[in-house]
């Protein structure tokens, strides 16, 4: 019975104004067939769409679930300026949390599949002040929740590599112990010395055969230029396909042209590139990223945590942040941000989701007129479905 | 009986965390005492706070009420680009709403309401193709609601005042027929003669001792000229503290000398900012124009409407959307963005709100740990306030 299921009653994207509701038939975790009136086999489980949207299901292909303080007493935020600051406040104080990482890791991955997320990548800090202990925590959190979405977890050297000694073994160890893909943080603005921290990931990348997840915040020439070097590992190991680039500052701060040369070099490695839709740095250039055909997905980040106070679980909630500030009025461009969001992540994490017969069954019921009034009424999702079953219902997992 | 109130267990901000609640006692709608286990005087209404905080009420400070869908089947977007396509797309539209302005306003403005605001300012558009329908429609959502909220509206003319004969005449007409302010819009950029523009703005203004509200997104040195003109008018007219200036690109489009001698003009003449927190154009300065002591208050804009399918009629929504588009985590800058949205807004409109012993029993409860926690949460409020007297609770209008 694994994987079968009648969702009765949806609008499937992209034809959504005015057609009737259909039912959607699942079989062996796949789309099997769209149709009105559907019987269900015998023994199926059906649940009922209420007439909502039909999405494919949100990918959060960028998140910290190790950090999140969510649903735990608020904390005022404590941070100095700077990053160097954002990772010395989280060092003071993330032990003394009222609830261990696995317990705060598994109560945000909740929310996040309670959203209409099935596919998470998350980023889990190792350093010699944690160890593996954040890793542990998010690997736990995956296992909690094992059957209502597909985590990947990355390695993360949030306190760099070079500047603190050990921290390389200390990636290799977390590679040993589970984790998915290895992390890089700022190799040139944070770690001071670009060729040598993007050696020691991609060489651990390479040891282990993982994947590769470089958080890049430097902008402007400097970012660029570690783009090239990223890029340059990328076609001597034979990486195509197999790393990303999160943040990406460097798109937005460089011009034109340079920006167009960046773009391309993106796409011919098939380097992929996630943004969170932050408040205030310039937006990635969303359109020319798709139309170069560079896998483009949209996380939430750090969730209510010793970082920041935003976020909330909710992929639609950032959906809607990501259509917003781009400043996207119009249907289509909104329904691009709602692309990103969902097929555009899975992409990022390597999996095809789509709405067609034999599409894997990743799908969210969303309450709206429209796609486009889906993302503007963010209301409770109504189904979530992960590899056919019904892994959350009116706002909550089940 | 007339707004006499007990509110009972609520946290007054700025002391909110781990501090007990307290109960607040109104009479003759003003805040009268605070204290533990108040005994209401009797006959007093008493009302059950939750523990939530207590904030100032919030005020709308610059909406579009004659132009909201909200409520009504989603309409996709379908407007050209630029403010003449937009302009256009209303136009064409307008008429065939499924509802009239007056109940679409009535509808936004209990909404506004529900979320804690009790102070509103809106444009109502007066131009040759809708005459005074619209403000019509805007003054009868003000009636609907009297009793609940404050409600100013602006003549606004949209389409511009010398594109169109006879809209100088519209916006005298406007002001007899009610409205409180006089508008205008891009005196250069959109009307393409700034000094005859504010010459008919600021002519009305004098004639029927009203105050002024000027749309400006014209940006960089064009906007900052415009500002100084509306400056020398407010000096010529002796109207210190009668005037707003609404969006002020300008001041975000400039270099730092330049900035600092606009805020320090608006400073000089009192002339109040409104911003509606945009997702793309750069944020205003909003501690520099504090610091100066500008007069600056948060509006929705328009709310799901012909020109944009944002705003929902949530003022906290708003308020986190100010806090996140300046990248602001530090909780007492959170907090300055409530600030803006509760009591800036309402000096905006010449109101002095508070939290002390006289303050004006304008107030919304808002459930969460803290001021930052409760702009995070943005759950929906327990109580609202106007007049000492309850005008909302649960997030509906009672």
């Amino acid at each position: 019975m694994t994987g079968d299921l009648l969702i009765r009653s949806v609008r499937p994207w992209p034809n959504v104004p005015g057609t009737p509701p259909v039912d959607v038939l699942c079989e062996d975790g796949r789309v099997a067939a769209f149709g009105a009136d559907v019987d269900p086999p015998p023994g199926v489980a059906v649940v009922d769409g209420r007439g909502g949207v039909l999405l494919p299901a949100f990918t959060d292909a960028h998140a910290h679930l190790d950090s999140t303080r969510l649903g735990l007493p608020f904390r005022p935020h404590s941070a100095d300026e700077g990053l160097a600051g954002l990772i010395d406040n989280d060092r003071r104080h993330w032990r003394s949390a009222e609830a261990s990482v696995a317990e705060r890791a598994t109560h945000t991955l909740g929310r996040t599949i309670a959203s209409g997320a099935t596919h998470v990548r998350s980023h889990a800090q190792v350093d010699v002040d944690s160890g593996l202990e954040k890793l542990e925590g998010v690997l736990a959190a995956r296992e909690a929740h094992a059957g209502r979405a597909h985590v990947e977890v990355v390695a993360f050297p949030q306190c760099g590599i070079l500047r603190e000694k050990g921290t390389a073994e200390l990636l290799d160890a977390a590679l040993r112990a589970g984790a998915d893909l290895v992390g890089g943080l700022d190799p040139a603005g944070y770690d001071r010395d670009p060729v040598r921290h993007l050696d020691v990931v991609f060489g651990l990348a390479e040891k282990h055969q993982r994947g590769v997840d470089v958080h890049l915040h430097d902008a402007g020439t400097l970012g660029a230029f570690q783009v090239e070097l990223i890029c340059e590992r990328v076609s001597a190991l034979g990486m195509r396909g197999k790393v990303t680039i999160s943040h990406a500052f460097a798109l937005s701060g460089v011009d034109d042209s340079r920006r167009t040369e960046l773009v391309e070099l993106l796409a011919e490695h098939d380097v992929a590139v996630t943004t969170v839709a932050p408040g205030v740095r310039e937006p990635l250039p969303l359109r020319q990223l798709r139309w170069a055909g560079v896998r483009l997905g949209l996380g939430q980040d750090g969730i209510r945590d010793y970082w920041s106070p935003y976020g909330n679980g909710d992929m639609l909630d950032r959906t809607w942040q990501l259509a917003y500030r781009n400043g996207f009025r119009r249907d289509e461009l909104v329904e691009m941000c709602v692309d990103i969001a969902t097929r555009g992540g899975a992409a990022v994490m390597g999996k095809a989701l789509g709405l067609t017969e034999g599409s894997p069954a990743e799908l969210v019921v969303v309450p709206g007129d429209t796609v486009t009034a889906a993302v503007m009424d963010r209301a409770p999702r109504t189904v979530v479905v992960h590899e056919g079953r019904v892994v959350a219902a009116g706002g909550e997992v089940v």
